[in-house]
């Protein structure tokens, strides 16, 4: 199963994307939110869908789609978790996962305008495969890790490198800007994708590649992070991991690439589907 | 005013604290979350009260409190803050604000007990001063920026020197576990607090007195760090900023002093109440 969210941002509806087609089940009733996946909604929904099969209504093919469920209670990455990506950025192959925390503000849907922040002049791109929880975990063991994933999602985990890298403190100052997490366009049900360590994934930025990676590289894989975060903190029913990008970030260039106003994002990942962001000057809202 | 939450964990009640004694206001409906304070709640609750003063139902003595509002969308903190605590730590007086958050599922109510991770050795404390969120925030200026908070909170920032400083990544690792962010016993509105620049707080372990210090020390004030953290990322009604702890965390020690079961942690500030919280040994919920 493919869940989606569409509409106006802020008000956005339920639905189910089947054969290359968004479908609305707002009659289904709530949002993909913690009690969503808590109280067993995935195979609630599951039975809608095949109960409501040729009478669900098709929405249009230009509907805007929001981030595939509620706001989380949190959206926790991995840093440096593909090799090539380590040593682009200069930085030592982490021994164990590296945490941060994303503002939960950021999200946005997959196809929205990613704005650089005012006064920015760093602002970089990563593809990334999320993992979405789908129950309570704490102190997880790995071998029983993936009985709390409900699903994945693809994140363009966006990044400020000043902010995140030269302006002291931790990386969650360069990672939480609006606009900073498009997910999307659906999350995929764990059960549709047949291995998990062997999903591309890819970036390019105005039409050339720049991003081709696989997450047969993790250094960390889902089962080992799911559990080795629960050790520090509890996550809930629809929270997300991000587990990393591979190489062909902009700071990776010598000199770096860094985003500008016009500039256009198209990323996929095998089952997760395609994003495309226009790059906007900051404006205030 | 000063909102309390009330009653079993999970299904806190909500409440205000007059003159010592806990009230019911479970009638005005709702809960102190983004949309009680988006939408002029305080306001709201103040008349709710007037209207009904004498007859609001006081609460038992030994009520359990809970955190005095809903899970916020993120608390976020700032490190090394007091000149003498970033002295004790070793580290330099920072030129900016350091930022870092705090897993939202840590917290608990002002006096519930503190629990130490699985094989944790580096258990610590620190009691800081919090801002509440009172509308959205993003690029806010520091001259306008105290239009922009609800009230004020007591939090005792427990952390894992180990997960925080030398697990690799953020100190994100170190912050979030379960029962790490006790806040409470009430959130006072901003109007109750004459001079946020003269707000002493302290902290004992085991009757020793530990921490003692006073806003006044604080390196980055209230306005100034609404101002910083909003250009970082957006600060939602009902989010928390917890503005640093002051000398006389454990880590400041040699050899450093870390909680084991059975310590009790007694905590308070003006205006913002006491609170007090036994340590046990992690067990398995």
């Amino acid at each position: 199963m493919r869940l989606i969210k569409y509409g106006e941002a802020g008000k956005e509806q339920i639905g189910v994307h089947i054969g290359g087609k968004n479908y609305d089940v707002s009659a289904f009733g709530g949002d993909y939110d913690e009690s969503f996946f808590a109280e067993n909604g995935l195979a609630r929904l599951e039975e809608f869908v095949k109960a409501n099969e040729g009478e669900l209504i098709e929405l249009p093919a230009d509907v805007r789609l929001g981030a595939p469920f509620a706001r989380p209670s949190k959206i926790v990455c991995i840093g440096l978790n593909y090799r090539d990506h380590a040593e682009e950025t200069g930085a030592k192959i982490p021994e164990e996962p590296i945490i941060f925390m994303k503002s939960t503000t950021a999200l946005i849907g997959p196809n929205d305008e990613v704005m650089i922040p005012r006064n920015s002049v760093k602002t970089d791109w990563e593809v990334e495969f999320c993992i979405v929880i789908g129950k309570k975990a704490s102190y997880v063991e790995e071998s029983e890790a993936l009985d709390y994933v409900a699903g994945y999602v693809l994140h363009n985990d966006v990044s400020e490198r000043e902010y995140q890298l030269e302006r002291g403190g931790t990386w969650d100052k360069g990672k939480g800007c609006d606009t900073f997490a498009p997910m999307g366009p659906f999350m995929t049900t764990a059960d549709e994708i047949p291995d998990i360590n062997k999903v591309a994934l890819w970036l390019k930025v105005n039409d050339k590649v720049y991003q081709n990676g696989n997450t047969s590289n993790l250094i960390f894989k889902v089962p080992a992070l799911v559990s080795y975060v629960s050790q520090f903190m509890t996550l809930l029913p629809g929270d997300v991991i991000s587990t990393g990008t591979p190489a062909g970030v902009g700071l990776g260039f010598n000199p770096a690439i860094y985003l500008k106003p016009g500039d256009v994002m198209e990323l996929g990942a095998d089952y997760l589907g395609v994003q495309r962001q226009t790059v906007v000057a900051y404006e205030r809202k």
